[in-house]
């Protein structure tokens, strides 16, 4: 058992207030702006795509906006293995495809879409809503590892409660 | 006894606490194994590396395990872009060199590691000691923020004070 020295108590013990505030914060205020393409961009310009814009996971959309896939630098890397022309594969070749798709939504909690990085192995998750004609999803925003190392780094340095 | 209700604490907040524990966690904890390669290797092997060993991030050594670079997946898709043939170039032409290499140490909080890594914009550290000769350095494991995540998501569940 750990000591029990050097904290007190007001009804809930400082581990139940610590626990509390980490699931606390909110994908809403740490989700960053997707960078969204198209089916049928190739995996040349896909890849350009991740360093004009410094990321490591792009979104690809169908018929204005509707989520259809998601690409990341280990999808490309692995096609760029291959001898083929980057240049004439569209994106949607090497895509995950929904259904298959990791996702969450503004209002869950950064905990949860962390525990869906490491449970899933993926690297970023869309955050999405709805469509409004209600058919599909439409992405509002990325959590990475790195959002979440951000927090985590936040957690290390603020007055939080 | 101290009487255990109302506010009242002798000398630490529950938030210094919170950030106190944050700090405590320590890298000799968390680091991951080191998966290293040598600078001959080629970028087409090395890509191969990756994914044989799920990581996203090698490092390479030369005499005997002294760290001269690291490779990231970001710098491979890089050279992908090219029409150069993958087998051709060694891994050494691609890498970030020694002493341009952001590090870390066994006895380095988790919370500096992390820190390091959005500070640097890189995904992963070597953690490194000094080699027995006093020359260079050698690699004892990986902190990614894939480290990071799954240690935020512990804060979230565990009991942790």
């Amino acid at each position: 058992a750990r000591p029990r020295v050097g904290y007190f108590y007001v009804g809930k013990t400082a581990n139940q207030l610590f626990v509390e505030h980490v699931r606390k914060l909110k994908v809403k205020d740490y989700k960053s702006r997707p960078v969204v393409v198209t089916e049928e961009l190739s995996v040349y310009d896909a890849i350009c795509t991740m360093f004009l814009e410094d990321v490591g996971t792009l979104f690809v959309v169908k018929d204005g906006g509707r989520l259809a896939g998601v690409v990341s630098r280990k999808d490309l890397l692995k096609i760029a293995l291959g001898k083929q022309d980057l240049q004439a594969i569209p994106v949607s070749v090497v895509m995950t495809r929904m259904p298959n798709i990791i996702t969450c939504s503004q209002e869950d909690t950064l905990y949860e879409a962390a525990s869906k990085l490491m449970r899933n192995q993926v690297d970023a998750l869309p955050v999405v809503r709805p469509m409004e004609d209600g058919e599909g999803l439409e992405v509002v925003g990325r959590i990475t590892k790195t959002t979440i190392t951000k927090a985590f780094v936040e957690l290390g340095q603020e007055s939080v409660l």
